[in-house]
């Protein structure tokens, strides 16, 4: 039987700002002709009911994105936090305002393409080498690359929302209606948050990715085949992961769903839906 | 007591080519100035013996990128092979050459900051989507996405050679030098690896890779804390991994060693020493 799976298309762009209700900086949601689409409906081979379907693969999604979350945040815990890489001061120079931090002048970093590089902000010789050692450098270096890469890995997830948010809106679209139509944000959440059972939907997640931290981020010895009682060792708190979701990544989620569906008939009308 | 580590300097630049004896496409060490330095000794608190403490540094290197590699094959292997993704042909149009595979194109990808996105190389509109589906394109751009980091971490542990080879080196000089200046591969070769232990050694690093990738590439089950007699689920199989290092990694990372030291001499000269 064929059935539909929804996919993306691209409406016209705007821009929408969250802030939260926490400490945290604001974000921007980029142009919807990018990252904001509406689904629309595909004709592929699918199992059975579409928004099932497409909420399976929401799921899964989610769930995989947790192992690429944690191997970021794996890879960016074996360096210091490194407050110089955070100071656009630490190597402050004449006329010069900016991060000194690039790819490929760590001697470590191989360019597969050298000549294709773009030029260094300053040439290697400036670099104030009296004031710090290259090799510190080089760690600020490596960390700016870690922290990027666990940025996307956290910004794709917490923009899932819009996803999530898609599912549940496609599900009973005229629960969603009324509240959209007056902008009622927390009506909105409380649609979006089954408050009977979403406490405990969060702390399984929360769960589920502290035992994976558990096991993803546990230095393997070399003679694990044999029997070993030591205890093991975490190149990460296995908590502290579990601390990022609860604190973070699912609170900002719940408002990237909210600011979707307040824009949700917008869309449709841009649309002529 | 204040010992001595060895860093980078930036020695004048040149290119090695490097051919494998294998059917493996020939490789570009890329300039001295940012990738190919000779190691400085430093004055640093470490501990006693330098050549020891700079080689334990390497090893546990090597050791912890096996992490790295390890999580970015299991990244990759999420997705098919989807040979689209390496044929410039796949998607072609009149007048245009090239990959269509960009970043940010897919709908999940949210730049940071979109103003600063350089253009896509065809407007969006372009895509050949009566061709393929937009849904595969966007896989492709992931799967590309996927290799360009798995290539980043496979050429660094490469590239290690030329740490591995300086720390072998400063250990004997006297013994490589008549080999460098007669410019004698295979007796290079037969002094860095000693033959009578270094399979053991391989083999060694082989079965570590697997028992890690053991590890690493399970699929972590919801409840892992009960007793669950299913055999684990692998993302990634772990002899492939191992085998990976074998065939490739391992000697790549010999050829590497190689050619570092037989432009080891000139370096020397080049810096004045």
């Amino acid at each position: 039987m064929e059935a539909k799976l929804l996919s993306a298309s691209s409406p016209p762009s705007f821009v929408v700002h969250v802030a939260t209700k926490f400490s945290r900086p604001s974000f921007v949601l980029t142009s919807l002709t990018r990252e904001f689409p509406v689904f629309k409906l595909q004709s592929v081979h699918a199992s059975s009911n579409p928004i099932v379907s497409k909420t399976t693969k929401v799921r899964n999604s989610l769930i995989r994105q947790e192992d690429n979350i944690i191997f970021s945040l794996v890879e960016r815990a074996q360096y210091c936090y490194n407050e110089n890489t955070y100071d656009p001061e630490a190597f402050s120079m004449d006329g010069f305002h900016g991060s000194l931090v690039g790819r490929y002048t760590n001697s470590d970093e191989h360019p597969f393409f050298p000549d294709d590089l773009p030029d260094h902000v300053l040439p290697p010789s400036e670099y104030p080498q009296q004031k710090k050692e290259m090799m510190a450098i080089g760690n600020y270096i490596s960390t700016a690359v870690c922290d990027t890469i666990c940025l996307q890995a956290l910004s794709k997830r917490i923009h899932y929302g819009k996803y999530v948010a898609e599912c549940k809106y496609r599900a009973s679209p005229y629960d969603y209606e009324a509240a959209i139509r007056e902008q009622d944000r927390d009506r909105l959440m409380n649609l979006l948050m089954n408050l009977l059972t979403y406490p405990l939907v969060e702390e399984s997640i929360k769960k589920r990715v502290e035992i994976k931290t558990m096991t993803y981020g546990q230095v393997v010895k070399d003679d694990v085949l044999k029997d070993d009682e030591r205890d093991p060792v975490y190149r990460i708190k296995p908590s502290l992961v579990a601390n990022i979701y609860g604190d973070w990544i699912m609170p900002l989620t719940k408002e990237v769903q909210v600011e979707y569906l307040l824009r949700r008939l917008d869309l449709d009308r841009l649309q002529g839906n």
